[in-house]
């Protein structure tokens, strides 16, 4: 993987540079784009008095996702983690259970394993995703999982472990069939955490359409943003009802009687967030198109550049690129802090991957397996801006 | 308390229309009134691409709440249930605790209790406040409380019980310095729910600026309103510090990287409903005004009306009026659901309180006193229409 040549920082910040436009003096990562009916539809919230968890908005939004999606049923929420605890529940995790996670991802997917009283049990990427390795974690759990009751556990630890939660990195799908086929081998069900891959495919299927729950997320940085927000997405209309009946504090509908069948949570998306939502949901397809544009201009300007590549598409997969990334060779993760600094002190936001999580505090006691890809990927990985605007000519819409 | 007049129902829906505009199909419980710069602060978040967890409007809104309530840190978090969850944490509570809180509440107070992995110990209210019984708390406590170690702990089921959670029902404050006092008495933290008590004072200052932690709510129904939102107030400014550090995932401040010292939440109020809220809370003492204004007409139309009655705040507080209530005389339970079923039938919003916690599922085996007056309260009270638009001349702003 390494080359022998010297990796020049400065003409990789001018080959980003030569993708952006170049009349700005910051260029952030991901920033919103409001250019359809976003004004429209909240000033009818204000208008209406309705921007609460009632108002039409929430209804609508939900409706598309689930088009979008292809799903059957699509649960707003307030965020991505909040979606996530909620999957986690009916995915069937109980306290004292594990719940197997990629070590390269954002804090939320180990924070909701947490919020469920379940312990994270780290697994390794591939550098063909940077999302979980499923051959190695079939090789993995073949050594230290066995099925008893129907149940799958873990022989070093006693604990059950329930569910296989991947992470689509920056929007790149992880390798769903053979994932899908570990998880039935070993009784473990599958949930996406599809936080940043609103609009990227899997074979033809949409990211979120393969577990048994899926988690997006709405943030200001994703492809599209409510503020802040999320979506619960399931097959499953049993789970789907379930899912709304817990993300709005269980209560048993009433024409007045204030009564709550278990314990919920009050996850609701207010309606004004849910309308930017849908006026940006009516973007999404121009938004994906203006994002492949800028990630196309990138891999044509890496292509002559020794040291780094940029990071592409898996063959199966159709990816949103929510976040284009770079990745370093292996002799050149030194300069990787001198990229950094550079492009920041030019205004030109760039960023490396998250600390991974068996390195923070709070987890570094958890189950985990060899991470040696995850470990490489970290040191290598720098995140290039990747705004929908920048889609257009230089930035020009 | 019982009178042996027959109560007349269509004479008391006939008193709280006169209350109302007559020219409305229908009248809400609370709606929401846009009337100030709510417009020109979110559409400023739109153009500036401003929406979601960076912005200036975060901090003006948490700067404005703490100037208002007085205390020496506001933080705003998604919901009212987020800030009394980190409340919870923040004054110590620990799996296994127990939490002592009114029966007579909404279901986010027993709800955070549990997500702390807490128990909730329902406590009785009295008829004076709506809230809980500071006198009624101090003998149970002397019953069945032994102080070990600094630490209060059940003598009856041997945990140990933390804090004490009142709740401003409908606005009227709870008589806070005798339930300082049993604080004291018994080594337990203060955590005040003051989610339907902004602009309520107790003896002059501020509710949620006498525990070590309280909550405020800004949903839909609160006198003003973010969408959906909630924030923490605290005049120990580490703690104020941490409740921000912990509702914004426990991400330690760094130019790229992305380390968590522990865990945390991602209950960060978006930019977008915080410039609502901005909006809002400059109208606020014109809003209290209107309020009252609406309080002092029901006021005089129940004066003559037998068999139930308008119930006043009590005399050391000004309260926010923020749902005006109506309470049978005891022998005047069986017609509540009349009186409900009537004026919703006409278009006239009102509801019971809510079903006790203690009677719903998953609290019904969780601890409690006797509860005398928070059975009495739930079979005779009835909320009425109290929008802040309703206290103009009939409705006429």
């Amino acid at each position: 993987m390494s080359t022998p040549f010297e990796l020049d920082v400065q003409k990789v910040v001018a080959a980003i540079k030569s993708c952006l436009p170049p009349d700005r003096d910051f260029v952030g990562l991901h920033e919103p784009y409001f250019t359809g009916n976003e004004w429209n539809y909240v000033k009818e919230c204000l208008d209406s008095g309705w921007v609460s968890s009632i108002g039409q908005y929430v209804e609508k939004f939900e409706e598309m996702l689930a088009e979008f999606t292809g799903v059957k049923r699509a649960v707003a929420v307030v965020n991505g983690t909040a979606a996530l605890h909620v999957c986690l529940k009916l995915a069937g995790v109980e306290q004292g259970d594990e719940v197997l996670i990629p070590a390269l991802t954002f804090i939320a997917t180990a924070n909701a394993v947490v919020y469920c009283g379940a312990i994270p049990h780290f697994v390794d990427s591939e550098e063909k995703t940077l999302g979980m390795d499923p051959c190695k974690l079939g090789h993995y759990l073949s050594d230290i999982a066995e099925i008893r009751g129907g149940s799958c556990f873990n022989r070093i630890t006693g604990r059950r472990m329930k569910a296989v939660v991947p992470m689509h990195t920056f929007g790149h799908p992880v390798d769903l069939e053979p994932l899908l086929d570990v998880c039935q081998r070993f009784h473990l069900e599958l949930v996406e955490d599809a936080a940043e891959s609103l609009g990227s495919f899997y074979k033809g299927r949409h990211t979120g359409n393969w577990g048994r729950m899926s988690a997006l997320s709405f943030n200001g940085n994703k492809v599209i943003t409510t503020g802040g927000g999320g979506a619960i997405l399931t097959n499953d209309e049993s789970l789907g009802k379930l899912a709304k009946h817990l993300t709005t504090t269980a209560k048993v509908p009433h024409k007045w009687e204030f009564y709550h069948d278990q314990i919920g949570y009050n996850y609701r998306l207010p309606n004004l967030n849910a309308a930017l939502g849908c006026a940006q949901l009516e973007q999404l397809p121009a938004f994906l198109e203006k994002k492949r544009a800028l990630a196309l201009r990138y891999r044509e300007v890496f292509q002559n550049i020794s040291g780094v590549r940029w990071f592409e598409e898996p063959g199966f997969a159709r990816s949103n690129y929510w976040l284009n990334a770079l990745l370093l060779d292996k002799d050149h993760v030194h300069e990787r802090d001198v990229l950094l600094e550079i492009s920041n002190v030019q205004g030109i936001m760039t960023r490396p991957a998250w600390t991974l999580m068996h390195k923070l505090p709070m987890f570094k006691d958890c189950p985990a397996m060899d991470l040696a890809s995850a470990e490489s990927l970290e040191t290598r990985l720098i995140n290039i801006p990747s705004s929908v605007f920048l889609g257009g000519t230089y930035g020009q819409t």
